[in-house]
């Protein structure tokens, strides 16, 4: 039982933030590394019927509150972004770029997305202001500027897409340990309990 | 800081039925009262534009697996009923008359019909299966018989339906404790943080 646990999210989610802030953390204390994947939710919520949340009558007014709360009740700075939901597919093509090359580097670049995002406000769908942030984090600008367009790269991210859609991820953040899903940053403290005990 | 709280809730819903478990019991530790209230969630969804889970392609897979995960980790008996969701317009009226004599037998009556339903999947909209779990726990069969088709108890139920959706249930449960709401029963830690903190 010390396989990696898979960790799937797309930019825009404010719980895949939220888990992204912990759920290394989490892992390390049993043992596990995690495998992050950045996604699109665009075509998963597709593919179950879902809508984004904050377009709902009502459950969006409830979400704005949950949203905020969430993050202080996981000690997480964070604002409800002005440009919100929006396209993550170039960030994820960063992303998904540096994590072929250095998984450590690409969490580095993830956090500092997120942070940008739900921190600063900042539209991460803009490529020059993804750039800045690749580049405040060492690397080459001009590096990632070419990854992002490249076809082998948009290839490479549609293929994950469509690999996690397979396999049943359907929102962010979605966490697999043992073969087994959990959705939701509410579902950080059963991730936990499943890795302390083996399963439950 | 030391109001009741509200626990909105519908009879079909798993997660209604794990925080009926908790709730009282985590309300207790901090001085505090819950007001049951048994709603409908069918009008409370078109409001919101809801759809049930079980019916949602992949999404309705993954609960399946999630609702009875769920009700280990709070350590709750659980099985998804054979039929599921179904009506529970006559239990939540027997609930409302009964609340409205006594509170705490209405409790008891809850446990029981949440009980019946997850885990011995006895067919709660079924009239005389209602009236046989209302009648084990001392309620006078022929009394609730009539009670659930009073035009003065099914405008009781609508009226707290049509109030449960103007102050903004949309789910099912849905606590409020010094107005502000909580969604799921994976909410339950951020109930008990507010109640420890007096609001974070």
């Amino acid at each position: 039982m010390s396989g990696a646990i898979d960790f799937y999210f797309d930019f825009a989610s404010p719980f895949g933030y939220i888990m992204s802030e912990h759920i290394d953390a989490v892992a390390a204390k049993y043992g596990r590394v995690v495998v992050w994947r950045a996604m699109l939710l665009a075509p998963a919520f597709k593919v179950s019927g879902t809508v984004p949340v904050l377009g709902m009558p009502v459950k969006g007014e409830y979400f704005k509150i949950d949203f905020a709360r969430s993050a202080r009740y996981h000690g997480v700075a964070f604002r409800l972004p002005s440009r919100f939901p929006l396209m993550t597919t170039l960030a994820a093509r960063a992303f998904r770029w540096v994590n072929d090359r250095d998984p450590a580097k690409a969490k580095q670049l993830a956090h500092a997305i997120f942070r940008a995002y739900f921190v600063d406000d900042v539209n991460i769908a803009e490529e020059d202001k993804l750039l800045g942030i690749a580049a405040a984090q060492g690397l080459d600008r001009h590096e990632i500027g070419d990854a992002i367009h490249d076809i082998d790269v948009k290839n490479r991210l549609r293929a994950l897409v469509d690999a996690a859609i397979a396999r049943g991820v359907f929102g962010s953040p979605m966490v697999y340990v043992d073969g087994e899903p959990f959705w939701g940053t509410d579902r950080l403290p059963h991730v936990e309990k499943w890795l302390a005990t083996g399963g439950f």
